[in-house]
């Protein structure tokens, strides 16, 4: 048994030729849903982790919630997890050292991203700061470096587009994190067409492996986007987002009614709970 | 500021003469929409909270570990939190030593059962063995005693009726839980008719507030359970219930159809998700 | 890189004719020392954990507080670590299920001990209860049932010596303690002589590996344990015995004189502190 | 009981004409010997935390990790305690989510440095870079305008000496942060003598509190720094550095010996280790 065997997993996702989807999850169940559902693996997404502790997505979750949030994932679901690890939490040496700590809880990969410390959601309506590509390349290396088997994957993330850059800024960065031995390199863009993404799909010409969030363009689809050279497509908040809506709507209903009488369909039922938790597998309680 | 702000607004409505709901939550995210749909206290649910971190609801999660969870809904929400603290995590010491970790940690109150440690959740199908009612009066003057003020609210929930006694059992050790100073008295049923509860309500007598979790009887009013004498109603796992249905769904469309377009009314916008979290108000993003 | 290479390390030392040596470590900090001093292995102690949190060593820190200790210890020291598991946490699910919890963290082995949870420590002036044999074996079956991978060591201690019983008792605990898969036996005594372990070990003649922790028989040596059948001794409590001791001291000198002058030489100095802390390699200040 | 009990404690101390002795812990233990020896508050030391997590005091060791470290020493010992908070672990954001989770926990009060982030130790042989006063002078009210109750104590210190600034420059720093709110100043030094900190003191004339940490010039008396204007020492580091030595030492003996036979007095007893941890009290174990 080796703790980098999701990290080998996710290789071999990455080699494959079809779409890698990570889907996003918050804690050990919604992880365990994305595995259910058939998709490869799991985002530990870092928006919607702070929205399940209820805080700001901007480097308020540490950097050990987030190890122990993965840690979650990882032993309720069979899927690697791949962690949304913000700006790396500081520097290179805090970069370095979270590498350590995840890829000995088993966790899959991570993902860090060209944008200062402390880091604002992409699609909040705030000015995005970057590092300076160098600065961001070194952390990559010193990432990298800091692994302690070859098979955990840093999946390195360019704000460029985010920050207002042009596509040429974005494909330099994302060279220069490739050459810094990025595993793959994720380009984000809050358009709501998928252009800019496609344009820097077709202008890559590398085999380092491409990552789309195709948040604000859903219109894209996988197999466009693996024409377009990207391997790995992450739908980062639907789950979370879907949790609001019909919690909101259930609570409602209770507090307005009184009663739970007529939520019964949009309810599970407590034995699908338990099979979820494992508790017949564990218990042999029925059924 | 007081860490015993929260027990003493709990016990506060615990005095009024109408219905006080707690709801389950699992999360700081789930906590916040408690409040937010107007419910006067939230439930950090041993059940949920397991579901959570897809383990079984069976004291598999630590004390430490819903001392988290609670905290952080008492952060995310301004109602008072009530943790389903099971059977006190152990003897009358470890109980006793739960109790002044809430409380410092700013919880409202905490539920102990007279169930054995390790318990099972009360609706799997398994074997419920109680503790003697004498042991258990013991753990309930323990924790009492281990609380820094005034205000703490300890609830004694009695599983007589889960574990196939019958309501004279119930009644015989609710007296000696309340004897022994709980603050108010759970009477949990798995029955499908809300008739022990009632009947167990009629036969009281005590101004010691009685508290029901009509999970498997939901046809009971909150006025029906108020007049029988009930003070507190609990919706302890709807929060969890609807979640996993709704992902579950949700995923299994993206799944198939490999895009989130027609997901979105079933999903809240990212700018509530940014309105629940705080970003607005903290980070002045728009709006 | 495996997660089980500790346990591997364990293994190859429990299979070496020359004694292994666990000693005590509530900290990375003490871990590190434990490593630096030459001993093989570190003993993630119940007594000290419970000291440095300042509680009772009595089950009151909990199984995913020792988790972190002992990740920690883990991180901190490249030695195998062997965490003091008490009784289990519970039952045999929690056992098993801390088991897969400790593997998974890179701990190379835990041991539990045959008496009631929660337990309260061997030395301490208490009534000692045992639960029965064939209970504890399940638990032990179901813990070796639970890891992994084949390497992770699980050592059975059983308290009979300690709980007043006779050295028939103990035996016969742990031939079926052995019989149900245990890796190693420990053999508690609180005698102020060896003779009791002694005896265990010259009757024991088989080969499953002893373990004594001479605390009150310190006048063994190890090649008269080595000899006996012993193949592992645990120093389980000196470090944090002479932490309190010269913390003391140092602190009511400090206190009486109002100032460190005098006391450099009871100090280590900060730079050996950064040494040990890893600051000049990683940081590459000087030296 | 009110969670800002100890802040109040501390800010009468700061009103006393003596001075205040806080005296760094790493853990719960050394809190409650912090106490013992009779200082009036404890500094839960970024330095030594550091170190007993076996990490460089770098900001590697997360704020929520300090959190449950603060808490400890806060539950272990009835003094006050403050907390080493860095740089405020990155923005003003963030030392201001930090006060509130402090205060929320009962720890006395937090200190923020004008140090860059990640911070390295102020002792290190490395290059420290301040952030301007203005951007550090805003932290400070960020972090004024957090706290819940009026009680909690912010301390801002001036890392102006240590990066190389003359007293001109720290004098300059200091009147902004108090200006800002901060409610107590420390001037850090690494000169071998203490004349920077007494002219520093000299020319203040403000009754903002000075605060000095004497580790480098431990020559000055407390009477002395009392009249230069100082109304708080701290002795960070003390704890852990006789800590190293002696377990260094107690270890080798161990190792070369082969038996704990002759180091009996270099330890406390198991008695006096149960003592400490309320095994008397809480269980009523002899004596």
């Amino acid at each position: 048994m080796d703790w980098t065997a999701r990290s080998v997993m996710l290789r071999h996702l990455l080699n494959n030729p079809s779409i890698v989807r990570l889907v996003g999850a918050h804690d050990g169940l919604t992880a365990k849903l994305v595995h259910e559902a058939g998709f490869e693996g799991v985002w530990a997404s870092s928006f919607a982790v702070s929205a399940s502790y209820g805080v700001p997505d901007a480097s308020i979750v540490t950097m050990t919630q987030f190890l122990d949030a993965a840690e979650t994932m990882t032993l309720a679901s069979p899927a690697p997890v791949v962690v949304d690890g913000d700006t790396g939490y500081g520097d290179a040496h805090n970069a370095a050292y979270a590498v350590r700590r995840f890829e000995a809880r088993g966790v899959a990969g991570v993902c860090f991203e060209d944008k200062r410390f402390p880091k604002i959601n992409s699609f909040a309506d705030a000015t995005q700061g970057l590092v300076p590509a160098e600065e961001f390349a070194g952390k990559i290396r010193a990432a990298k470096q800091a692994q302690a088997g070859p098979a955990f994957v840093l999946i390195a993330r360019t704000e460029a587009l985010i920050a207002g850059h042009d596509l040429g800024e974005a494909l330099d960065r994302a060279h220069q994190y490739a050459d810094a031995g990025a595993d793959a390199i994720l380009v984000h863009s809050k358009s709501v067409r998928p252009d800019q993404v496609l344009k820097f799909g077709a202008a890559w010409g590398r085999d380092v492996p491409l990552v789309a969030i195709p948040t604000t363009y859903p219109q894209v689809g996988e197999q466009e986007l693996l024409d377009a050279g990207f391997r790995v497509v992450i739908y980062a908040n639907h789950g979370v987002r879907a949790t609001i809506r019909v919690v909101r709507e259930v609570f409602r209903v209770l507090s307005q009614t009184g009663t739970a009488i007529g939520l019964e369909e949009r309810l599970t039922t407590m034995d699908e709970v338990f099979a979820l938790q494992g508790m017949h597998a564990s218990y042999r309680t029925a059924p």
